[in-house]
């Protein structure tokens, strides 16, 4: 590293977040004349996109989450830092972040780009977090598969019919590409990868349900995808709601309103993919740039992603509100490589700034076993055809050749082989947490004990 | 599963415990006219030989772990259940288990196979469990990744050199095969796998310590073995301490003596290979048959792996001394495989039994990339010949061909390829929860933050 030991101090851009914007502005100054720190709360970059496969236990999450420092070791002038940013001082520009052992890191910069991204919305109800976990992270991903699959096995050690149908009803609140892809692989695996795994319960008995508040599934698609969709997760057993949001929860239950009326309708498993929520840096850096926030708490940029009255701090991605682009990996990925080439261009004294232009690749999103819609390159495509693309555009993008053949290999075997999910570990203090937390203590008093019945008898 | 309703009760077998000898016996009873009821506190088998490249960050568990209900899906008379079985009453023939949520399950059989494994041994010294980890589980495998890894996080955020000294000093306690294996992929990641990772530490520079109270590494093994292992953990930059015992520690040292008297040594990482104790279900049928136990915890068991004085009732695998055999899967398989046929023996009318004998097919212990050691058919082998016997093997007795192409792979692109670790993901919260449990605060105030210098000053 000795190329490093330069005695002037070199202009110094942080980057706070690893994601796609993150990532990407990172790159863009490889060759420039700068020191660039990338700031994470974890270690590694995540490719959000396939991350439901995650929670079906299709991917290992290292195929789709690289170490951060591992994807940027080749950039000689970047370096990559785990610690927690909770504070971003625009006057003394000084970043504030907290180290995994508690202790205060701060760290000045002459550029400073947020990239922090989004998390769940429980719409103000955030009581329901614990009712109703949502994807955003790894471990968002790993506690979903877990309370997934737990609920199979509790539904396998149930001896009340009641309580069996309740572990086997999986509720998924929204409708949107996450959702649609969440409720996809709970139905595949009901009805197709699990039912030869159990002997007391038959899960294609599972009752899946998707809630949409809008009037169709996938708001933001065209007609006819949303058609194509709508009657492909019906033939897949899931049932679905539009126009009806959830109005209540507990550990047992969610309450959901629609055309029909009100209906609790009687439930272990509850996920939610209804609404995201700008990082809180954003609405920081609207304080203290008097930038104003929209109800996602997303705060708006000037059209070169910069805060009014700060050129030298730029934020992008899931936490910005710009032309109304959607919250999905291309605005970041590009906003990324955008501000990288302003930075290069400012310290060349190139002062002329087009604003940032978002070209739009399309949108896809999977349904099931060779079933998908994308609407990209103008065509609107449904079935195997845009389940090819999806998987290899998604591939594509995927960091590094090993975690693409790794995925490409996984998917071979999950998908054309033996339709099997080689991810599934649960341990019992896992089950024994989400069990007892998730699931109230019901009639049967817990001091008689379930006499479980021979095999030949349970099966009947 | 109508071919299940039969009027007649089958004879029930109940087996504790998916481990290899679990899944052995349950095996080789698919086509006896029984039930086989197989009790796991996870819902996975774990492949224990490859766990330690889970803890390196080269496998993800899922290729290691497969669900059981999985593995025996094929087999019609079997049933998996997730529970923790805490009492056996071999009067009344009931296994009395908890189920995930907390509500009791008994299960009554007619002849019980305990195969419930073997855990940590601290000794005694219990409160050492928190400071130096073990690894037994996938959990386990999953928390010594995320501390080692942690570690070198740590030491590229440290400012205080010593500080920085005791992030980058890894202690591993006990040389048998085990800890040798995660020795030498400590000094892997240190030494070629994380330096171009890392801009304010050469991970080079890591202290790598092996310490084993026996006069040599790999205790069982030959001396022709134990040299060459003992000269290659050097010439990979490990410090081995052979006659020396941990006498003491605390979450920032570990004490040792050995022939040169007593030293601490300052380290944030201790890793407990040192010794393994049998599950406590071996002490409790130790106590209701009148059997012996050893100072491992071993149930003493009969020539045919019965209890004494309960025919009905069979101990297998690491939980039992039997011929003195190791505690590792060649044992509790071929004992699965004796007590199915066994059981199958009587159910057919055919009192006679052989008593349990072990072909033993050799021990093996990989040391790092392209060495290792091997004591197979009459033959002595080590460097790469015994390194690619190990995989062959291994990947062998892996379960599914899905794993078995799956590892193959991981392996090449982690060894041959690009030295790559995948599988590396930790997050704040982890991070956060081991540096804060197992760092104690040091001189540095924690009201004065490290004002982390620019990349090119801190690379000097």
């Amino acid at each position: 590293m000795s190329e490093l030991q330069e005695p002037a101090r070199r202009h110094q851009v942080v980057v706070v977040g690893g994601g796609f914007g993150g990532l990407n502005v990172t790159h863009a100054l490889a060759h420039a004349d700068v020191d660039v720190t990338l700031v994470d709360r974890t270690n590694h970059h995540l490719f959000q996109p396939l991350l439901y496969q995650v929670a079906a236990g299709i991917l290992p999450p290292g195929l789709i989450a690289p170490a951060i420092r591992s994807v940027i070791k080749k950039q000689a002038n970047a370096r990559a830092l785990l610690a927690d940013v909770h504070d971003l001082d625009l006057d003394r520009k000084i970043v504030s972040a907290e180290e995994p052992d508690g202790r205060p890191l701060e760290l000045h910069y002459d550029t400073l780009v947020v990239a922090a991204g989004a998390t769940h919305s429980y719409f103000g109800r955030d009581e329901w977090a614990e009712f109703a976990p949502g994807m955003k992270t790894v471990e968002d991903a790993r506690h979903l598969r877990d309370r997934i699959l737990l609920a199979f096995e509790m539904a396998e050690l149930a001896t009340d019919p009641a309580e069996r149908a309740e572990w086997l009803t999986f509720v998924v609140i929204g409708a949107g590409p996450t959702g649609v892809e969440l409720v996809g692989q709970v139905a595949e695996l009901a009805h197709t990868v699990l039912p030869r795994d159990y002997r007391s319960v038959d899960t294609r008995e599972a009752r899946i349900l998707l809630l949409e508040g809008a009037p169709s599934v996938l708001p933001p698609f065209t007609e006819k995808l949303q058609r194509y969709t709508h009657e492909r997760l019906e033939k897949m057993g899931v049932e679905i709601r539009t126009g009806t949001l959830a109005v209540g929860m507990d550990d047992r239950s969610v309450t959901v309103k629609g055309p029909d009326g009100e209906e609790t309708i009687r439930t272990r498993t509850r996920i939610w993919a209804a609404g995201v929520q700008a990082s809180p840096l954003a609405k920081l850096l609207a304080e203290r740039s008097g930038a104003e926030t929209d109800r996602a708490g997303r705060i708006a940029v000037n059209p070169d992603c910069t805060l009014p009255g700060h050129p030298e701090v730029f934020a992008i991605g899931d936490m910005v509100s710009l032309n109304k682009l959607p919250g999905v990996a291309q605005p970041a990925m590009q906003e990324g490589k955008y501000v990288g080439k302003v930075i290069k261009g400012r310290l060349a004294g190139d002062g002329r700034v087009e604003p940032f232009k978002y070209f739009d690749k399309g949108s896809m999103a999977t349904i099931g076993y060779r079933a998908a819609v994308a609407d990209a390159f103008g065509m609107k495509v449904t079935g195997l055809l845009a389940y090819l693309m999806w998987g290899f555009i998604h591939v594509l993008y995927l960091i590094g050749w090993g975690n693409r053949i790794g995925t490409l290999y996984t998917w071979m075997r999950a998908l054309v082989f033996s339709k099997s999910r080689g991810h599934r570990i649960i341990t019992f203090e896992q089950a024994h947490e989400q069990a007892v937390q998730h699931a109230a203590p019901t009639a049967r008093p817990a001091d008689s004990p379930a006499s479980a019945a021979p095999l030949a008898q349970r099966a009947g």
